[in-house]
Formats: C-alpha cells, structure tokens, sequence
C-alpha cells in the first residue's frame, strides 16, 4: 500500500519535474526578464532646444548645419546638432540634470516630419552614463514613441522606448519635448 | 519506518521544487529565448527610393542634401535624405504597405558603398509601429545584412536582422532594395 | 523491498535534477544568459582617421562634408565621413584586420565633444560580420564609454560597450583611437 502510494507520488513528481524543466532557466549570471507592463525603471525629463540664428550665440543650443534644399515646403533636407540641456521640469532655466547630444533632420514633402538622434549624457552624483535613442520623430503628432537602442554606466546594455510630447514651440527658434523614458531592460 | 522516511524525503524535495519555483521568475514576465534558426517574425518589403534631380519634385522621395567632395570616383561624401515607401510587391506604385525614414551617404573612395540609417514606419491597421535599423550597406555586394537594433509598438523592443538584395537600379535615379526582415526578439 | 526501490528511485530523481539544472538553458533554443563581470567576447582594436586636406586623397580615410558654421571655437557643426582602417596593433601601417565605417560631428560650444557613429565590418578568414556602435564621444575625457547596439554574422544580435582611449593625435590631421571592445550578448 505505502509502495503504491510512494509510486503515484513519485509520478506525480515527475510530472512537476518536467514541468520545471519547460519553464526554468536560471542559475549564474544575469538573466534577462523583460516585463513590458512596468519598465524597470522610468522618468520624465524635458529637452530645450534653441536654435541657433547667427545672433544668439550664448543661448543657442543647436545650429542648422545644412539648410533646406527646397523640395516641398516642409524644410526637407534641414539637418541640425544639438548640445541641449535636459531639466527636470519644464523651464529652460532650470539646472540640467543631462544633456541631450545628437541630430535631427526634415525629411518630409508633404508634412512637417523629422528623423531624431539623441544621447542623453548622465555625470551627476546620482547618475552616470549615456542613454542612446533613434528612431522617426513625426513631431505634428501629439505623442510619437522612439526606441532607446543601448546604453552605458548606470544604464549599460539598457533598452527601452521614449515617449516624446512637443509641448511648446515657438516656431523655430525654441521647442521644447517632454521625453517619458521607460526601460525594460535594466543591469 | 521505511515509509516515514520516504515522507520525509518526499517534503523536503516538495520544498526545493517550490523554492525553484519560487527563484525561477518566470511567473510574471517575458522571458528572452532567441532561436538565431527560427526568426520569431519575418517579412519582406521593397524599399524604392527616386532621387530628386530638381525637377521631379512630385515623384522623389529622396534628396542629396551634401553632394560628393572629389575624394576618389565613388561619390564620397555624398548625403541623402529620404521617405521612401514600403510595398509588397516589387512595384513603386504599388500602395505602399508602410514607409522608410532616415538617410545614407557614400564613404569609400575605391568602390561605391554606403552607410545607412532607417526607420520602417507602419501605420495600418495591420500593424502600428516602427523598427529602427543602422549598418553598413556595400551595394556592390549581392546581398548584405544589416542590423535591426529596435523597434516600438507592434514592434516594440524588437531587434533582428535584414537581409538587403538590390533588385533594380538605374543609375542614381531609382533604385530598389528588397529587404528581407527576420526578427529573432520579438514581444 | 520497497524501500530499497524508493531509494533507487530517489537517487535518479536527484542526479536527473541536477542534469537538469546543468543543462536547463539549452532546450529548444538559445537563452540570454547576461554577465557583465564578464563578456562573452572582448578584443582590442585601433582604429586611424587621417583626414583628407584636399592634397593627401591617396592616404586620407576621412572627409569633412560640412564644415564649422562659428558657434563657438571648437568646430560646431563640423561632420566627418570615414573609411578607416582598424589593426591589431598601434601602427597605421599595419595590415588592417577590419575597417570602421560612419560619421561623427563635433556638437558643443564651450569645448571639443563629438557624436559617433561606427560600424566594424569583419571580412577576414577568423571573422565575418559587423558590430555597430552609436553614441557621445566627449574625447576631450581620456577613456569614454560607447554603446554597442547590434551586430550581424559572427556577431549577429551582438550588445555591448566599447571604451575609446585615444592614443594618439596630430592636431585635425591624423588621430588614433583604441577601441576595448566587449560585448555582453553573445550568440
């Protein structure tokens, strides 16, 4: 009886063995679990971009490097650099907590539209390292999402995706994006 | 007495299973399994870019916006900027089943290659989202691979592989590369 | 009689789970597995940038496209496309063992800083594929950190980081940069 009973036990067992076996995978280094409900870690930071007007040199964070070629009306072809500060709430004069470095540039006929590069550069006592970001900016909409393609320091091998706003704009001499970082993969 | 010591046996395993369980983190997220034989999605596209010559503005799709410096005979330094359409077919009339945004330039002075950048947008009601792609691309090549470095919405977190072939090209003025897009993380 | 065979049985139970925990990662496909005591691949390369001055194109591997607009003194807005060869070794002269293909501009007003774009294409014998690296370059810094953020053939879906030293300069003519490569995904 106790044999028998110690048989079903044991097959009942390795069932749960075989079970474990399909789901597991876990035991000497970091192991990556990627949850895109909750980002492991999130923050909002707003980026100020001024551009450049051959005037303002000690405000300007960013300069048009090549100028639009005239196809469409939309500045296709204008590329701009940018060293912008990112601050923590939306006034341009605020203390920047990083920097956001990169390019973007028009690339649309028919709409305004633009192609967006951007390290964001941590080297404070709370963060150091670099989070990299490229994708499509189509800035007329009101929220687009960019992907978050690495980083460095704190933030090394992270991956996630930035929610960008554009919530104010003085045609092109200022504009400002509210940039809503999630990571899913964090070391 | 042989019984109770099975009992005993049978408890403490009970509780190791439980603790693997328990460490296995499985239960509430993602997890990465990456089989390089197996893309977890693949799709191809055809990329059709028309060059602006100045006069075709209502067909091009692209513009040099820096033209070649004179360093050897392969447009070195040339810039172009494009959004191109995407479609299923090999047709540029076709209705374009999304876009491609980003750029490349010509960098070698002994052969024509390039380097290049692009974001695939869709937007149907098939799929919403981007993948962001950047590599070299030596044209003169049959085939070359690019890297998919990241993606958001349908797309998100995705990264892969896309095989480029030129299929059709005449002259500067319209080429066409048939991208092969195997994603091998995908969510 | 039963005991005897309980015992038999527990013991392959237990030799199987820790079969099972050995192997646990290699079922059906591959698994991440991310250590960043340790990459699953390192190597050092250098690489040469010798900028074209309109009389050297014999030598030059790199190319102003866009010249310095005068946002402060430290070549805002200055864009580079290279070629460059990358080699075991310090000597430029040295058979290259990979090229370094992208771009980088200089981005700030108040000191040198550039962003860097690079893809290393591998065509040898030992190695075939390319890794691709985007971000900030504040070379003014003796070492800096870049993000590694994809890769194909050998290094298909390849992450990681690579510390930039630069070792050596001669003024806008000629610099050397070593590159400590490590990746942290592997396949």
């Amino acid at each position: 009886m106790a044999n028998q009973t110690s048989k079903q036990i044991f097959k009942t067992l390795l069932s749960f063995f075989l079970f474990v076996l399909l789901l597991s995978d876990t035991v000497s280094s970091v192991r990556k679990s990627i949850n895109l409900k909750k980002p492991c870690k999130r923050f909002v930071l707003h980026f100020h971009n001024i551009a450049y007007d051959g005037d303002n040199a000690d405000n300007a964070t960013s300069a048009t490097i090549v100028n639009p070629l005239g196809l469409g009306d939309f500045s296709f072809g204008k590329f701009v650099i940018y060293d912008n500060p990112l601050t923590m709430d939306e006034n341009y004069l605020s203390e920047p907590v990083a920097r956001a470095q990169g390019f973007f540039f028009y690339n649309k006929k028919t709409t305004y539209n633009s192609w967006f590069a951007s390290t964001l550069i941590f080297n404070s006592t709370q963060h150091k390292g670099t989070l990299t970001l490229i994708d499509a900016n189509p800035f007329m909409e009101p929220t687009r999402d960019l992907s978050i393609v690495g980083g460095t320091g704190d933030f090394i091998m992270s991956r996630g995706v930035v929610t960008f706003t554009t919530d104010f704009f003085e045609g092109s001499k200022y504009f400002r994006i509210k940039m809503d970082i999630k990571l899913y993969e964090c070391y």
